[in-house]
């Protein structure tokens, strides 16, 4: 058991104020004395808090509460802000760049995408257009009264925990690359004119880097909380096939930051070599370019046309395309049986190009879960992810507006409030 | 985020005095100073914890202090108490049944352990057995001055998270056992003529039931921590194989228990029927009945006289056993290379009947485990454990000390102190 030094004021003061932003971004529109309430705080502690709130411009008062109120002054309606810091969310895809903001209320205000030529690209040449696409949505966002707070980018690849260093993404052909430099003062532009200043003018905004499918499963986990419980397995296939585990809300990052990596867990020992150095991975049975391959379509074509194929003709039941969904069905199942039976999770959520062909995965799939799961007692439930390919982008934007909201006094300091 | 309600000052309490003792435990005999160091805490708050501790009887005072006192009283060392509350641990084996007592120092002091026919066996007979040693250990115990406190048992099978329920134990042919009415009031035995009357007089022992696999790694994690890491997987085969999967310190159970169950991870999708329903599990590849028949052993006899065969003859250069051992080893290693992608961890063990066979199994392993990870770099440490077959029984005796130390409140109350 380590020594914790106590806490100090300023620490608890930041957290209260945090959790005081989460309950009303949790509960919509509350007065002072539901916040109290879920927080288990007195009225005059939140009061004060919400003051604080308040002036840093990250509460608003809205009209009269709804009368849940009990006694006390009669209260308006706190609400987050829809002006104010906003997170950056970005997203390097193998065929394509995007960007969007985020305000704190979670409403996406501003998106830019474009096609990227990234397989076998140079670094440097994707994040100068990366660069433009943030600073454009930058501009957008300014012009909305928002200010970016933080940029959080997801990467196809792996990245070394805690850095903004791509140490292997084998579908882009990167290695050790550390997207920081290139992205230095990147969304700061026209900052002096805006609302706030957020971050300390003149430096670059907070920067996260984290692997795409990460990202794609803290968006299911934040985004469709009614339906996705806080512990669950994420599995997304773009290009390349990877997963998250998520454990009691939190993100299993292992040891070096490179957990997740089920696109190389092994279906057939003596299977088709892997460009990992393995065999038999599981890309090599539902990995994109296998599926194609197995179900006859040619992949020399822009990705979105190939996938349409496959698309149309499994609907049409072209029994090729049925049987190369079947497949990589019973090989997702195997893997995903392996990892029920060594994590037992409460759900398996299929994301990205999985959750797209669910219908055609899910029988093989769910035919081998059952089989294969040791535990008595039904498999965990797979659902399908509902956010399509936006789940990585979308996941980085809200860890970027959760910079503010788990942080609210260095908002408040950027914003010399 | 969920509500906290704000700590009582009484739970305070608890956590500094369990903050002292594990303090004690890790720094051996220490001054008043050296635990308000460690802890943080003024010497006048830790002055008045210990003085709590000493009249209790779990803390007791040996002669001066090593010279790291500073200014102050003169002081004299702290240590825990090698009489008082000690934790029973008990390991239910397919052919073995074992019971010891481990005072608060970590030391066992008390030990009986007896054959067992447990394959296919009914679980009152085996129980009542077992209640038997239990009160032998628990005499033992209280004829040394060591008063039990707390019993957990290691069993080797499923058990559901937080009950006392053996949902499935393969091996034993156990199904829904609920194994506490059979201990009820176990250990408790002349309990009013001992030094301190733990728990309430007359009530039973507060009895924790868990895999074997997860006690074996909490015993390589708490008893060798100088060597064994923070964040690993743990690996370990009695009849069956087991893992059990540790993240920062704390054991990974899995939303009904059941994490773990790397036996039943594939390794080949068509290989053997596996009695768990699915095909070509690492048991038909590495478990012990699997090993010894590819070795051309009798399995029929006991199972240390086909264990000590296998070992003889692999020492001795028999071709069949060798093979034998370096097919299980590369089974193991294809196994524990797709855990290795999907957890990044910072160490695998190797516990049980693996450990012993580690130098034949190594090799393969190794070359399956460095051939498949995709992450770059160097595969996570493979560490053999040092416990051999005692893991599960040790790990079961010190989560019953640890009762204790976690809730010295709870003992001095039912110490009467």
């Amino acid at each position: 058991m380590a020594a914790q030094p106590p806490s100090s004021q300023r620490e608890i003061r930041r957290r209260n104020l945090s959790r005081v932003l989460y309950a009303v971004a949790e509960q919509g529109p509350s007065s002072r004395a539901a916040v109290a309430a879920r927080l288990g705080l007195t009225r005059t502690a939140v009061s004060t808090l919400v003051d604080e709130l308040l002036r840093s411009g990250l509460l608003t008062e809205q009209g009269p509460t709804p009368p849940d109120g009990g006694p006390g002054r009669p209260g308006t309606a706190l609400a987050l802000t829809d002006s104010g810091p906003c997170g950056l969310g970005a997203e390097i895809g193998v065929d394509h760049l995007a960007v969007c903001a985020v305000d704190v209320r979670g409403q996406v205000r501003a998106r830019r995408e474009t096609g990227s030529e990234g397989r076998n690209s140079r670094p440097a040449a994707v994040l100068a257009r990366l660069r433009e696409l943030v600073d454009e949505v930058a501009v957008q966002a300014r012009e909305l009264e928002l200010s970016p707070a933080a940029l959080a980018v997801a990467v196809p690849g792996l990245v070394a925990r805690g850095t903004s260093t791509v140490v292997h993404a084998p579908n882009l052909g990167w290695h050790d690359t550390d997207i920081a430099p290139a992205l230095a003062q990147v969304g700061t532009v026209g900052e002096e004119t805006g609302p706030g200043a957020a971050p300390a003018a003149g430096g670059s905004l907070p920067l996260i880097v984290d692997n795409e499918a990460n990202l794609g499963a803290l968006a299911e986990l934040w985004l469709d909380s009614g339906r996705v419980p806080r512990d669950f397995v994420h599995v997304s296939a773009e290009v390349g096939i990877g997963a998250a585990v998520v454990l009691d809300g939190e993100l299993l990052c292992g040891n070096r930051g490179f957990a997740g990596e089920i696109g190389h867990m092994p279906v057939r020992p003596d299977g088709p070599r892997c460009a990992c150095g393995g065999t038999g991975c599981l890309e090599q049975y539902a990995g994109e370019l296998a599926l194609l391959h197995a179900a006859g379509i040619a992949t020399d074509g822009p990705r979105d046309d190939a996938l349409d194929t496959l698309r149309d003709r499994a609907a049409s039941g072209d029994e090729r395309a049925l049987r190369a969904l079947e497949e990589a069905g019973a090989a997702l199942g195997l893997v995903l049986a392996g990892t029920v039976n060594l994590l037992d999770p409460r759900a398996l959520v299929l994301g990205g190009v999985l959750a797209r062909f669910a219908p055609w995965l899910r029988p093989s799939l769910e035919r081998e879960l059952v089989e294969r799961t040791a535990a008595p007692g039904a498999p965990p439930e797979l659902l399908v992810s509902g956010l399509g390919a936006d789940g990585p982008l979308l996941g980085a934007a809200h860890t970027a507006v959760r910079e503010v909201l788990n942080d609210p006094l260095s908002y408040r300091a950027a914003n010399g409030g």
